[in-house]
């Protein structure tokens, strides 16, 4: 059976149907056990440990050559990208990382001065978020250069923010600015570990996530995971200088936190992370709404990203 | 700066150097934490998880079309392949698995047919030791195919098997037989998980590891990481049918065990076996030696491999 689709059979691939699709049926026979708290479908995993207090909290990505980087890309600056995507999705659940391992498919024409500078951007996203190191795998391919990082951690069991809680009349959060990511700062962002960290020290946050594909698809996954819908406005939408608002929803590859706490904190809130944090924005972007019985949710806009 | 090595540049790639050369360097400068009992350079990582008895045990291995499997391999056998061979690993330490993240790094014209049987197999393998997966990653990509597993495990602190603490005197034993993997068996093979865990109870094993690359690369390295040398008795060899001893030493992909135990044990270590296994072989292979002051290490044979 050859994985790839021959051009004159009836068969269908992943590029015709749409990969969420295919794994929405294969995660859903994904085998599990009892340490499992959390499995797909969120930021990260979550696992319990034994006795403790604390969760293990799980999480792999990858950056693919011609996908997440090209070829022109700097190899520290696709390293620090291939470290700091896990640190962001343990930034979404309020975790703390650890360790790492990383995984290098690389074609055996690579040079090696690319492998070290792919390493240092590796080591100093690492390093700045006091995560070790701890082994890895290298492959040759034929194909694409890939790196995968798997990152795990820990959580506090009370601690730890899912994509489900959000609830009609929560307030909606964006942390920095959005948009224009493409431009380079998708390569160079930082992960907002240590302002989630203090985000569920004082405040109430019902439902967080980071923006990776960027607002317009990503709030929507939170809204349907917390069974709510959501309203935007779409004016206040912080956005990088230069950039439109359908870029601010569009562009993705953000990583910004977006997070929703009750509406009594939210003003509270917004002054104490201004004495905290300074400069780095926060912004309340909208909130969330009761469902429509009818099944029909009102769309805030005319932006196709948010149907 | 580009990954690939220009014809007319006089750079190194990893085809040239050899990737071990420039792993090695790389390894020296990973970041660390005070997590972290054992980095890279065993089967897996060993890490602290607070206060518990329990090390958390860590391991990612990757599987690439024209690598690790053929096109025409049954998508099915690539993925219990994917998932026994970090299982072989958690066995080479004694450790036991309990979580797994996938990612699938694919083509877009990968059918949805060889996806859903890829995941059959990892599931199979996944469900038959116990583990859940936990999550995962999908990636396009323009070349080959890959997917990367992600294990996550404990075992005890007392309890987990390196490949440093072999002795001089201690006899040599693998598991099952040697050889002729490639013929099928490295896509059905059997991790040796029950069996490790059986004999870090029955037994003082001094240093283990699981035979990835055949026993004359494996064992030079078990014996490099317990500072010892070593002698083997080729003819004790336990073949696979119709495999000879130069097979047995160099075919790699095998997956059973190589471990050292003290010389006092062996006998009384292998009737229990006997009882315990039955039909799967346990063999003494040979015993670890001083190692030569003079640097000039005897080689028992005349197999390049084992220089």
């Amino acid at each position: 059976m050859s994985p790839r689709k021959s051009a004159n059979r009836t068969e269908s691939s992943l590029g015709d149907l749409g990969e969420d699709r295919v794994l929405a049926q294969i995660t859903a026979r994904l085998p599990r056990n009892n340490s499992v708290i959390l499995g797909p479908g969120d930021d990260c995993a979550l696992v319990r440990l034994g006795a403790g207090q604390k969760l293990l909290v799980l999480k792999t990505d990858c950056v693919v050559e011609g996908v997440h980087f090209t070829g022109a890309a700097k190899p520290a600056a696709v390293g620090w990208k291939a470290m700091a995507r896990p640190l962001s999705d343990f930034a979404a659940m309020s975790a703390l990382p650890e360790t790492a391992l990383v995984t290098l498919i690389a074609p055996a024409e690579t040079t090696a001065a690319w492998v070290r500078q792919l390493y240092r951007g590796l080591n100093k996203a690492a390093a700045a978020f006091g995560v070790a190191i701890v082994g890895g795998e290298t492959s040759r391919t034929t194909g694409a250069l890939a790196i995968s990082v798997s990152m795990s951690g820990v959580v506090e069991a009370d601690r730890w923010v899912g994509r489900a809680g959000g609830k009609p009349g929560d307030e909606l959060f964006v942390t920095g600015r959005l948009g224009g990511s493409l431009g380079g700062r998708h390569l160079s962002f930082t992960p907002r570990v240590a302002e989630s960290r203090w985000l569920t020290e004082n405040a109430t946050v019902s439902a967080m996530m980071d923006l990776s594909d960027g607002l317009g698809t990503d709030l929507p996954r939170l809204a349907a995971a917390s069974r709510v819908d959501f309203e935007v406005d779409e004016a206040a939408l912080p956005r990088h200088h230069g950039c439109s608002i359908e870029q601010a929803i569009s562009d993705g590859e953000d990583y910004e936190l977006l997070f929703a706490v009750p509406a009594a904190e939210a003003a509270e809130l917004q002054r104490r992370w201004h004495r905290k944090f300074g400069k780095l924005a926060l912004t309340r972007i909208g909130r969330l709404t009761r469902k429509a019985k009818s099944g029909v949710r009102k769309i805030p806009c005319g932006y196709v990203h948010f149907r």
